[in-house]
C-alpha cells in the first residue's frame, strides 16, 4: 500500500477510475491551498508515489507539492508530466525516486502551438488585424506553408510532431537530432554537428526543440541569428537557455530573423522590464505551449496506465534511467 | 494570331514562357494606369484571348480590362483566376466568351486561410496577444485542431483541401454537397437538404464554402446560427451573400457561434460604417484568402498550360459550359 500524492483536481476527475487501484494506493491530495487531503482515509506505509502533472505544475501549491516529495522517507515512483528532465526541482526528485516516468504526451499540443505561430506569421496575421482595427479593406498577401522549407533542432517526439504535420500541409523539414536516424517526417535529417550557415540560410521557419544540455546551451547566438534567412521566422518550444537573448533582439532589429515566437525564456516567468515583451517582432507565451485538456487527458491515461503497470508488477513506461539526469544541466 | 490581354506585370513574369507562343498571340497589355502596351509590336486580328488574374482584379485598371473584354468583336477564350463565376462581370464574360475557363488553384492559399483563423482561434491567440501586451505572465488555455469537429458546407476544391489538412491533423470532417459522393477528405458526407441542426450542433467549426446560388442565398440565417455549439467557429470564404449578416451579429452576442472569421461580406469593400467590422468576435480579411504568390504561380502555370492547349487546338482544362452561367445568380 502506497501514498499516492497527486493535486486536488486530479483527484477529482481520476477519482472512479483510480477505484480498482484500492487495494494498491491511498490518495494523498493537495488543494491551491495547500490542504492536504486522505479521501479515502486510510494510511499507506510502503512508501510515496505522485503525480506531477499541470493541476500541480501551476498551483500556488507547487512548493509544497515539491517539499512533500523531498522529505518523503521513500519516494517510489514519480510520474512527469513532462518530457524535460533539467529543470532543478525535477533533476532532484529524479535523483531521489526509485522510479521516475517521464511523459511525451504534451508533444501534440506543442505541435499545434507551432503550427499557431507559424500560420500566424507567413498568413500576415498581424497586418490582417490592423487593416480590420482601421476598417480598411486591404490587399493583404501571404505565404503559404506548403512553401516554406522548416530547419528543426531536436527530432524527438515534438519535432517529429511537428514535422509530420508540416509536412501534411506540404511543407520540406530538416530535421536535426544526434542520433542522425531518418524520420519519416522529415524529408533529411542532419547531425547537429553539421549543420552548416548553409543549412540555416535555406530555413524559412526555424524551430528549436532540444533538450538543455552542455552542447545545446545558447545554441541559438549572433552568428547562427545571422546566418538566418531575410522574412524567416524562428522559433522555441524547448527550453530558454537554448538562445542568447541579447543577441535575439538585436537579430530582430536587422530583420534576421524577421520575426521570434518564443513559448519559453531564460527567465521564466519573465520579469515585466525584460525588453522580450514588447519587441514588435516578437510573438511571447508562458511556458504554455502545451496547456490544453486534450493534453491533459493523455496525461491522466499515461498515469492510469503506468499505474495498472505499478500495481502489476509491470515494466513502467517512459522510464527514465538516473543516470539521464546525471547527464543534464542544472 | 490572337491578341492577348493580360496585366503589364503578369506579361513582365511570363514573357519568357509565352515566347514559344509568338506565332499565336500578340500580348495586349495593361498597366495600372490604364496604359496599354503591344510589347511585341504585332497586330493580331482573330480575335481576342484574356487572362484575368489578380494582377488585373485588384489592380485600379481592373474597370479599363473589363470594357475591353466587353467591346472586344470577339472574345474567343477567356482564362480566369478564380473559381467562382456568379460575379455580375464574370457572368458576362461567361455569356460572351466562345470558352470559358476557370480555376480551383487558389483551393491551397484558401484552406491555410481557414488553418490560420482556426489555429487562431482555437490557439486563443486573441488572449495570448493580449497578456504579452499586458506583460502577464499567464496560463492561457487552449484547444487542439485535433480534438474538433468540422461541418464544411460546399465540398468541391476547396473544401477537400480544408477537409485533407484537418484530418491531417487529427480533427474529424463531415462534408456538405449535393452529389452526396464520399470524398477521402471527409469522415461523413451529408446532401445539403439533409443537414440537420443536430449535424450544426455537433460542430466546433462550421465552414462555408459553397458557390452562391438560389439555394444557397441566406443559408446562414437565424435558424442555423441558434442551432450552432456554445464556443464554436462560423467561417465563410465562399460568398458573403451565403451568410445573413444581420442574424450573425446577433448569434455572435448570444455567444453562439462564439466567434465568426470571415473573409467575404454582402458588399465589397465593406463600407466603413458596417458594423462587423469592429464586432468584438468577428475575424475580417478583405476576400484575400487565395492572395499567395503561390497561388499566383499556380495560376500562370494553368494559364500557359492552357495557352497550349489553345494554340494545339486541344480541349481546354476546367472548361465551364455556358449553361452553367445561366444556373448563376446575378
Amino acid at each position: 500500500m502506497f501514498d499516492c500524492l497527486m493535486h486536488h483536481n486530479s483527484f477529482v476527475r481520476l477519482e472512479a477510475q483510480l477505484k480498482p487501484f484500492a487495494d494498491h494506493i491511498s490518495p494523498l491530495t493537495i488543494t491551491d491551498s495547500e490542504q492536504i487531503g486522505r479521501p479515502w482515509g486510510e494510511t499507506a506505509t510502503d512508501g510515496l508515489i505522485a503525480y506531477g502533472n499541470a493541476d500541480v505544475w501551476f498551483s500556488p501549491a507547487s512548493r509544497a507539492f515539491a517539499r512533500t516529495l523531498y522529505t518523503a522517507p521513500k519516494l517510489v515512483w514519480f510520474q512527469s508530466s513532462a518530457a524535460g528532465l533539467e529543470n532543478p526541482f525535477l533533476q532532484k526528485v529524479g535523483e531521489k525516486a526509485e522510479h521516475y516516468t517521464s511523459s511525451h504526451v504534451q508533444s501534440d499540443a506543442i505541435a499545434e502551438w507551432v503550427l499557431w505561430a507559424a500560420f500566424d506569421w507567413f498568413g500576415n496575421g498581424a497586418q490582417r488585424r490592423d487593416a480590420q482595427a482601421r476598417k480598411e479593406w486591404e490587399r493583404v498577401h501571404f505565404r503559404e506553408i506548403s512553401a516554406t522549407r522548416w530547419l528543426i533542432f531536436g527530432f524527438g517526439h515534438i519535432g517529429e510532431a511537428v514535422g509530420r504535420r508540416i509536412k501534411g500541409l506540404g511543407g520540406h523539414v530538416t530535421g536535426v537530432r544526434r542520433t542522425g536516424h531518418v524520420s519519416p517526417f522529415a524529408d533529411h535529417m542532419l547531425h547537429p554537428d553539421h549543420v552548416s550557415p548553409d543549412d540555416i540560410a535555406l530555413a524559412d521557419a526555424v524551430l528549436l526543440c532540444a533538450p538543455h544540455t552542455p552542447q545545446t546551451e545558447s545554441m541559438a547566438d549572433a552568428g547562427f541569428f545571422a546566418a538566418m534567412k531575410e522574412g524567416s521566422l524562428f522559433m522555441n518550444v524547448g527550453r530558454g537557455a537554448l538562445v542568447d537573448e541579447g543577441a535575439l533582439l538585436a537579430a530582430l532589429d536587422r530583420g534576421r530573423p524577421a520575426h521570434a515566437a518564443l513559448d519559453v525564456t531564460r527567465e521564466e516567468p519573465l520579469s515585466s522590464d525584460s525588453p522580450i515583451w514588447t519587441h514588435p517582432n516578437v510573438t511571447l507565451t508562458a511556458h504554455t505551449s502545451a496547456l490544453t485538456s486534450e493534453s491533459r487527458a493523455r496525461n491522466d491515461e499515461l498515469f492510469l496506465e503506468n499505474l495498472g503497470n505499478f500495481a502489476n508488477g509491470n515494466p513502467l513506461r517512459n522510464r527514465v534511467r538516473r543516470e539521464a539526469f546525471e547527464a543534464q544541466m542544472v
